[in-house]
């Protein structure tokens, strides 16, 4: 009971599955609950594109301005494909149900593949983030920094296993003091600006290892996109708005476009105007804040909201993977497990793999976002291309309202983030794309073994064209080693079973049976006593070869073999008992015609 | 099938009860198979020594020589207690027996804690220091010391599974070889020093960190105690003499003393010479065999001989430990599982736990010798001095021939050691020697326990005053998620095992209940079919309350819960079912007049 008793403190008492309901959000609610994970985005983007490029010197830093620009045009023809999907798919339109319906089952298990990595690597990165933003106002913090990480994930994995609802009035919050502080901060740090302020020139003491070509250039734009991971979060929960939905929807994407456009081109160009040099152990929104505002109470309110969006950004992962779980599940491409909910109404098992990769994740790679962004972007863009090339042939295969100009504008959306995914791909490739590369075919590859292997069993398991069950011949043999009362309350317990109950013993002393044998008489309930000669000392061989021979007398016959087992009061006196049942159950595992039962026998 | 074949491989095929002789040796071969734990230790006791003085500079190494002096001593008193042992116990003496026989139980049982740890160290201690000789001799190998010597522990533990005969030929050969090629690197580096040979003076960039008091020269003198670890090998073993076996093994165990003494004063003295200084990288005796022979083939030799006869006193443990442990699991002080022999007549369980726990510690301590030394001797002088305690109040209590003479021996015996143990236990406590000091009296508490809990199960189970079971009433369950080939082949098998079977499902789509109720009429056997409601979605608790409920009906009702399994052809096929028959097995185990049997069903 004590079990139970700990999962209720952590995970609540269970709810009935009538207690399930969806709230329906208003605009601004939605913006809160569907933007976090783009805008969160904002406090690592710009600092992974100055990572790169100063590889090739401080000077090499102006080339964050064009890129930024680049990355604002990209988010600005993404949102406007990804309205295009809201509004052909007003019940959500995640990428796999989007590819599946237009592309079928390869494309849309790639797009499957691509997003469970993307889902695990959300939660990653934002906690590493996060805890990026803690450190650089509290540097104390660095050496813990895995271990602030993995609580971070242990704690938002606890929230959602009791069930967050998807509470505008939580998410509004943490969203919107941080598009309020962001927006207050790069307007203070403009108009100090622009009012004569002059930031202390760059440190230039940083050893330059790369020449600046037109390849690092691309490998920091790569870098830079990891901006745009979660702007399709609007177009999945299309369904949680308030009526007209896509109508909605499509207005809350166009706003957090214009957010997340405005927030990224301005931390990148007031990094760029205050000379800020990414370092180890100080984020650049952190070294930009300390700057805007000279330190003070301002400051730490920009950590700890960078904090808290980046964890509420994670949070949507776990509602994100779970939910793809499910309908992989469902598909049969995934373990049934996954397809079922747990007493507090959610996937438990999604979210415990999510909550479990994700901190294997972040140990591997030692809590370092620039670490793990390589890995990021590549199923991100992936699933982008491939939710609206989807889109693309539907537009020109069903000719509906306005077919004509939508499909060229989200073929341009396909056919730009198709070219980004190949340039971070390439660019990106032996700083750990390659994994993903790699993971993404096997993860079909698995898939489609799991589908095929349920297929197989449901043939199997058929009862098209099935004539029932043949008749049973029963024996059922009692292995004994000893005579007393666990094994007499186990013959008692056979002969409930069958009236053809027989006693097998396996001689290794002789003294040893001529005792047992005494015994017998006495107490054996009149079962008869096989007795076999182990000439190998073997308790297994000669009882296995007794059952098989038994075996072989009839057609549909079924041994079943009852073992006397010991459960002891105490865990560690398992460790004293119950190795013979272990080993014979062990054998007889994949014998067919053969049922193992143990007799339990409950010491005090 | 493989992991039989993988056994046979590695392990040989299983050997016949009646194949098991003993072979009765020649003083000669005893000599060679009961001394190479004794004499092995030369290999390291003097390095241990130096190891302590070196710390209070090079001049402090001069002590070695007295010290040296004063262990000599000390063999030949446990040679001389130890033959008073072999005279009273011709069937062989080992100290657990001794002491159980002599001073009772809880003294019996501090012994054989002792002796366990003891030779879990002489696995670990022999193997780091035949290590550390191939690694002198190669030092391109320092690098690998631990992985080799797990290589070795490993290799022992095989070649002892198979069952290795105390073969005195096998034993012959590196024993005499060791001896000789001591004897003759001591004979020609005293010829040379006498000739009148300079050997370089002793580099002097020792860093001083310890003032050469008399608590340093003890804790030298504890550390070159390891040398007599193994003495007692020879009283242990008499029933394998020849006849008089007596006789024989007092003989044998003489020549031990002098072959020990001769060895160990020689490299003492020679390394003091020859101006030897311990370093980490090379043992003692490579050095002196370096200088002696100037390098060359006689110097490798004296190497690998070195390895070998430590490898060999590894190998004595292998024999000693599960002996050891059979005696203790026929007593009842530790589990059952090591008091039987494996199909190739050992026991196969104390060998692997021997193995495992020398290795865990070579890890721990860094493959490192001197690191272990101070865990080694304590235990060792505990069981000399119990030994021989048991042997004095034998001598009074009997007053057999020659008890006037032999006890004041054996007191002299058991009074030098035990002093000896008081002064290693405190000159070595904070070294490691705490935690045996620890160590055994926990082992004592366990064997304890484990003995009060088998008394305790077998007053359980006896069948004194036992007027048999009561009668059964019998109720099976089948529960069922769903109807298939495979639930049909275990509701015919529980029509089987009883004529009062029902199905039970638990409710959790009222839609898919009405689908499985209309299949049931066709193919549920005319078992009926139960369908419990579960509100919060929880497929066992609805059916443990319906199982309690049942149980309650009757006193003596046993309930048999039947649930198809699916057995797949591939291992990893199990990942994907299986999980609620596993769920409910762990539900219900300590659940009292319950069984659980899975009925297996053979996927392809």
């Amino acid at each position: 009971m004590k079990i139970s008793a700990v999962k209720k403190l952590f995970v609540g008492s269970p709810l009935a599955t009538a207690q399930a309901r969806h709230e329906r959000l208003s605009r601004p609610s939605a913006l809160a609950v569907f933007s976090s994970d783009a805008l969160s985005s904002v406090a690592y983007a710009t600092e992974e594109i100055l990572l790169v490029l100063i590889l090739a010197g401080t000077a090499a830093l102006t080339f964050s301005i064009p890129i930024g620009i680049a990355i604002a045009v990209l988010i600005a023809v993404v949102v406007s494909s990804y309205r295009q999907t809201i509004f052909a798919y007003p019940q959500g339109g995640g990428a796999y149900i989007v590819t599946k319906d237009n592309l079928g089952t390869l494309p849309s298990l790639v797009s499957a593949g691509a997003l469970l990595i993307d889902y695990v690597l959300t939660v990653a990165v934002s906690v590493a983030a996060g805890v990026a933003a803690i450190n650089s106002a509290f540097p104390g913090l660095y050496d813990y920094r895995i271990l602030l990480g993995v609580f971070f994930i242990a704690g938002i994995a606890t929230v959602n296993l009791r069930g967050l609802r998807e509470s505008g009035n939580l998410f509004a919050l943490p969203t919107y003091l941080f598009v309020v502080s962001f927006a207050g901060m790069l307007a203070y740090g403009f108009v100090r600006w622009l009012a004569g302020w002059e930031a202390p020139p760059p440190v230039s003491e940083v050893a330059v290892s790369h020449d600046l070509t037109i390849f690092l250039v691309l490998r920091a734009f790569a870098s830079g996109c990891a901006a745009l991971t979660g702007v399709e979060a609007v177009s999945d929960g299309v369904p949680a708005f308030r009526p007209p939905e896509a109508r909605n929807a499509r207005i809350v994407l166009a706003w957090l476009g214009i957010i997340l456009i405005v927030l990224f081109i301005g931390i990148t160009f007031l990094a760029h105007h205050y000379h800020v040099v990414p370092r180890l152990e100080e984020t650049v929104v952190s070294q930009l804040a300390r700057m805007v505002f000279g330190g003070g109470l301002l400051y730490y309110e920009i950590q700890v909201v960078t904090m808290l969006i980046l964890v509420f950004a994670a949070n949507t992962a776990f509602a994100d993977f779970p939910r793809l779980a499910y309908f992989l599940a469902r598909d049969g491409f995934i373990p049934r497990q996954f397809g079922t909910r747990g007493d507090r109404l959610v996937f438990s098992n999604g979210i415990l793999i999510l909550g479990g990769l994700a901190a294997l994740l972040l140990l591997l790679f030692g809590g370092a976002t620039h670490a793990l962004i390589p890995l990021y972007a590549v199923g991100v863009f992936l699933s982008f291309t491939l939710s609206q090339a989807s889109m693309v042939r539907r537009w020109v295969l069903r000719r509906e309202a306005g077919w004509r100009w939508r499909w060229p504008l989200n073929a341009l959306g396909a056919g730009t983030t198709g070219l980004v995914m190949l340039v971070i791909a390439v660019t990106k490739f032996s700083h750990g794309a390659w994994m993903v590369v790699l993971l993404i075919p096997l993860l079909v590859a698995l898939f489609l073994m799991i589908r095929r292997h349920y297929a197989d069993v449901a043939h199997q398991l058929s009862l098209d064209n099935y004539d029932g069950p043949p008749p049973i011949e029963h024996t059922v043999l009692v292995l004994v080693g000893d005579l007393h009362r666990g094994v007499v309350a186990a013959l008692r317990y056979a002969q409930a079973l069958s009236t053809s109950v027989k006693a097998v013993y396996v001689e290794l002393d002789p003294d040893r049976t001529q005792k047992l044998e005494e015994k017998w008489g006495k107490f054996g309930l009149g079962v008869p006593l096989v007795v076999l000669t182990s000439p190998y000392r073997s308790l297994l061989t000669p009882f296995l070869d007794y059952v098989n021979h038994l075996l072989t007398l009839g057609e549909n016959h079924v041994v079943t073999i009852v073992i006397p087992e010991f459960v002891p009061a105490r865990w560690w006196q398992h460790l004293l008992h119950n190795q013979t049942a272990l080993l014979i159950k062990g054998a007889l595992l994949f014998h067919k015609g053969v049922v193992v039962v143990d007799v339990p026998f409950h010491l005090r």
